[in-house]
């Protein structure tokens, strides 16, 4: 489920900035700058919500943004910035990161 | 993971049909259609690859294409249209579905 910050799903297009990983096996440090770039995330104009599911050192974190401008603020963020260079060097074992522009966007509750 | 059908991840531009689900209490016929449904799309000319995680009766399934007309043909092929149609009246308690152009793709493995 995508937790919104929009008082309704927003209508596209809107962007998406699509982060995949696979954690390795030290993660000192890992758990307080999740914690601390989703606080920041939030305060980021633009910033529309987000998704995150965690599964057996497996991640997806996918923020959704209503400009490409707001994505480049979070990138450039130094928090931001300086979680990347702990996660290249020491936490993953692997990630892919996507900048996406959402063309269509439907969801259904039942 | 992504799962890729290309010799090398593609270069963007390419398309995401992104698909996230919780799935409810009446699961019958869900194993075999999310398996001929895998079958079904590797076949389809413009596939590029994909990725699914499941965790918890949440899950998401992302596959990647060269461009949207391949994405049609997957969207409307009867066997797909079936599986869709089984899993509003059936297997899922929540879904939201997504069409998105992928402007960057980097992956890194350490």
């Amino acid at each position: 489920m995508i937790n919104w910050y929009t008082p309704a799903p927003p209508q596209a297009p809107f962007f998406a900035s699509i982060f995949n990983y696979y954690l390795g096996e030290d993660l000192e440090g890992y758990e307080a700058y999740d914690v601390q770039t989703l606080e920041l995330v939030k305060q980021i104009p633009g910033f529309l919500g987000y998704e995150s599911m965690k599964h057996e050192g497996r991640g997806t974190f996918i923020s959704y943004w209503a400009n490409k401008d707001a994505i480049k603020v979070w990138a450039q963020h130094p928090i931001h910035q300086k979680a990347k260079e702990l996660g290249r060097n020491k936490w993953y074992r692997y990630y892919h990161s996507m900048i996406a522009e959402v063309q269509s966007f439907h969801s259904h509750s039942f």
